[in-house]
């Protein structure tokens, strides 16, 4: 069947959720937010373009700090509210520069860090 | 630092997204929403504990279906409004008895289904 962005599931803002995964390490990095057009740019263009609640605009990832992640794979959940993108992250995902946003571990109820920036 | 769930950062439903990832293989699941009572409930019980939407009410996963969700570890990213379960899951995941939600790739613009049910 030939694939519709107009046939995904958005929220009232007209933003669906999408997870950010590492190709080989199957790490998850970061979860954001696309517009039905940033699903169509992601397409066409092979970079993972989000939508910037805060911004209100296209955010290509990496375009500024050159942190881009590459498409290699794009998944819909049985639902089709929800993406997964799976990707070659260059350098790291969080603005924290660690490698993915997801450091913090709840662990016998505390915060814990498990990992350390990369730059 | 203590973990307190109330720092998260909820939508204005109360509700924050929270990926499944399969221990071990690092496969993605599926993404759900808790509010911060199924947070706490989720620490407390080891069972991965939703908010559903559509019944307004707590969603104790695989509590019918016996698909449970036994918690390994859980992550919250760098600006707390996401959530990475690390999970044992017991059978499929997914309500079509796929192992994933994301059994759905959009490839040469083609939707093109990459599993089949597993019961």
């Amino acid at each position: 069947m030939r694939f519709d962005p107009a046939t995904l599931v958005y929220n009232d803002a007209g933003l669906i959720p999408c997870i950010a995964q590492a190709e080989g390490t199957g790490e998850v990095l970061m979860m954001a937010w696309m517009n039905q057009d940033a699903v169509t740019r992601t397409l066409e263009t092979g970079q993972v373009t989000y939508w910037s609640r805060s911004r209100q605009a296209f955010w290509i990832k990496g375009e500024t700090s050159g942190h881009t992640q590459t498409l290699i794979d794009l998944r819909v959940d049985c639902d089709r509210d929800c993406l997964l993108a799976i990707v070659r992250q260059n350098g790291p995902a969080c603005h924290t520069n660690r490698r993915s946003c997801f450091y913090t571990s709840v662990r016998d109820g505390e915060d814990v860090e498990l990992m350390q920036p990369m730059l």
